[in-house]
């Protein structure tokens, strides 16, 4: 089996930089092959960058998941986080860093992957960079721009503020406990919600966002320290997908707490003024946004987080860490 | 010896995000803590970003350099990549992955020195990641600005074109051997020419530029083939530094070909159009970009690199490769 040793850097980059035919270029200027790309935005746009980390044996492991899968989540990471400050994305930049030992199979299918999502979301690889090391982490870097003062932001929520949510809650959770059980290989991957994020800050009357990547309980932790609010969860009402309760019981797992507290769903949270919002309907808001969206509870003035069957004190319960 | 292990993952990040006294904001709308960071361009400004990584045991080594000297390193290497493209820093993004053994006082180090260079060049951290990994690594990734379509390119040579390089070559390459020997710890920092960069990008007849991070050699190759041409250098034109010559031959190596194949000089290696510069002396240049400024040869139609002591042609003498 060939690894990437095999194959050498200057191999390795002709396999990655190859033009791609009919490639819209977007805001790309100057992509990959000179000391740094060049991006244009458009008049009066803000940047938006957001760095992330996927780290072999922290983040993922070859043998729960193929390279391609791998390769697919690192990307919709990050741009999920363009998503949860409404902006579009202009390309992104990758380090790779991976032992020569790495079959070049594993190398080229983290690289499909990439580029499935790069198409998807037209964000094309713009730069980067490949480096030796003992395990495999991709490092990726995506920018993006938004209407000037527009950007979305996580400490936006005001007592009083409904909160919302996109899509629904667990599936990702779920296929890791499916994958780490040796049910199935991981092979969900979630949608960043780039078009309901920028949809949200062309609205007016928007209070916090973020995108869902720690865990639901978690990720509202983070808006609520950050805006100095508490909140109340109506947890009869948290979005489940479809048979989701029925593979959570054969798989033992309470189906509740996985929803509210796995990672990697990638739907936005957000709150509206009830000022500007009083006769906001889900329903008009799924119609905007052009994504399914529910009312999930209010914030308060009160701290704290309220109304979830479990207390999100703990860490290891709400979301996790790495040190 | 504390760890950061012993620190957490939420005590590490509040010594990183320490907001800074006094601190210039510049193009910076939104820092450190939210989904992404805000930068805002000038009027007109293209963006330029690039990612570099550098790995414990393939980049540095914390037995011959300290925390402090490797996170300075690490940041000037970027910084010289926005110089290459004559761009100004807006800011950079940090992933951090370390074993939880590594001491506190090494994380302190590599911040010390990042936000010592940050301040020098008023580039502050936006964002990033902290995350557990086998060996320490900090991939960082810069953001700048240029005046639209006047990014200097590496592509940008053509035949005729008089070629000079800022400053002097092989101080760091020096120090490196020194360390290497144990002679003394790695202490040099080399500085990126930011200025010089900006000052090119408003030049006219500027042909091609990019900075010396692989070492002459290497990187001169790189432009070469970018720009389909070759070219011809006067090796005893070469800037050596003040007592290099005797320190390298102390050490028993060849002084000439350290400084032609060294890396991390970050110096600037650029062409310009004879037939606007025919006259312009490297003294004037000199002056004009606020650096020292040294004619070295000139490039040609015909392809390959001619003039040098040694033979350019295997990648272990003309710069390095990690795979």
């Amino acid at each position: 089996m060939r690894s990437i040793g095999d194959v050498g850097e200057q191999g390795l980059i002709e396999r990655i930089a190859r033009p791609e035919r009919g490639q819209h270029r977007g805001a790309v200027v100057l992509g990959i092959g000179d000391d740094a790309a060049v991006l244009r935005p458009r008049k009066g746009e803000d940047v938006v960058v957001s760095s992330d980390a996927a780290v072999e044996g922290v983040h993922f492991r070859f043998e729960t998941a193929t390279p391609r899968n791998i390769g697919r989540r690192a990307l919709v990471a990050n741009l999920s986080d363009l998503a949860a400050m409404g902006a579009r994305p202009f390309g992104f930049t990758l380090a790779l860093a991976a032992p020569p030992s790495l079959p070049l199979a594993a190398f080229d299918g983290l690289f499909a992957g990439m580029r499935h999502e790069a198409g998807l979301h037209a964000c094309p690889l713009v730069g980067g960079n490949l480096t030796r090391a003992r395990e495999t982490s991709l490092v990726i870097t995506v920018i993006g721009g938004v209407a000037r003062g527009r950007a979305l932001r996580r400490d936006g929520l005001r007592a009083g503020d409904r909160l919302f949510v996109t899509g629904d809650l667990g599936k990702s959770a779920l296929a890791v406990a499916r994958a780490e059980r040796g049910d199935a290989p991981h092979r969900y991957v979630a949608t960043p919600r780039l078009a309901a994020g920028r949809a949200l800050a062309r609205m007016n009357g928007v209070g916090g966002c973020i995108d869902l990547s720690d865990g639901f309980a978690s990720d509202l932790g983070h808006c609520l320290r950050a805006s100095g609010c508490g909140a109340d969860i109506t947890t009869s009402a948290v979005p489940l997908p479809r048979g989701y309760r029925s593979a959570c019981r054969r798989l033992g797992v309470d189906p509740l707490r996985l929803a509210l507290t796995g990672g990697e769903d990638y739907e936005l949270l957000f709150s509206l003024r009830a000022s500007v919002h009083r006769r906001t309907t889900a329903g008009a808001l799924s119609s905007r946004l052009a994504t399914p969206v529910t009312e999930v509870g209010s914030v308060s003035a009160t701290r704290g987080l309220r109304g979830l069957p479990f207390s999100a004190r703990s860490p290891a319960q709400a979301g996790w860490r790495h040190f």
